[in-house]
């Protein structure tokens, strides 16, 4: 029985927001209502495949929703950050900033 | 070409380094000339086998050098922190608060 022990930082961290590329697919949602697939795939440095993968992945928690429509006659897929999905961003931000911030405490005092 | 952008902040980050577990077990192993192994497995809440996984990548990476040894007649496994382990997690921290920074700048400027 340990339960004076809490549980380590690591455990505030969400594997689905946390992936590099997923982190990085929420937080260009984050600062838009809706995003174009093309968009995040360049901005990321991603293929299509790759990008697609983490979308699902995405979806499947229910952080994004993904649209498929039409910008004239070129198809287009424009995705959209979820409340859920803000959320769970939210907490991994602050899961990241108590980790750094008790990892790193000095350099957080700089400046 | 689109050399005038620079690469997103996720490109940062270092699988190896980034993901939950493995961050967890660099952390501990930075606060200690060498930790055992069964310390780091009740820290984070492991089983032997996860804990294993993830140490032989970070082991693969030269991150951690893992030893076998004995306590009076019971085996026993030291993990240590390698001096490229130390920078990655150093490089990975200084990542994270740069993107908590970017992302969530006002939490950030709070006391």
């Amino acid at each position: 029985m340990t339960n004076a022990t809490p549980p380590h930082p690591i455990h505030d961290l969400d594997e689905v927001v946390h992936q590099r590329t997923r982190l990085g697919i929420l937080a260009i949602l984050r600062e838009a209502d809706q995003v174009e697939f093309g968009y995040v795939r360049d901005a990321l440095q991603l293929t299509d495949g790759n990008l697609s993968r983490h979308l699902r992945t995405l979806e499947e928690a229910a952080y994004i929703v993904i649209r498929k429509g039409y910008h004239g006659r070129r198809p287009r897929t424009w995705l959209t950050l979820t409340k859920s999905g803000r959320r769970a961003l939210d907490r991994e931000l602050a899961s990241l900033r108590a980790l750094v911030d008790r990892l790193d405490p000095e350099k957080g005092s700089r400046s």
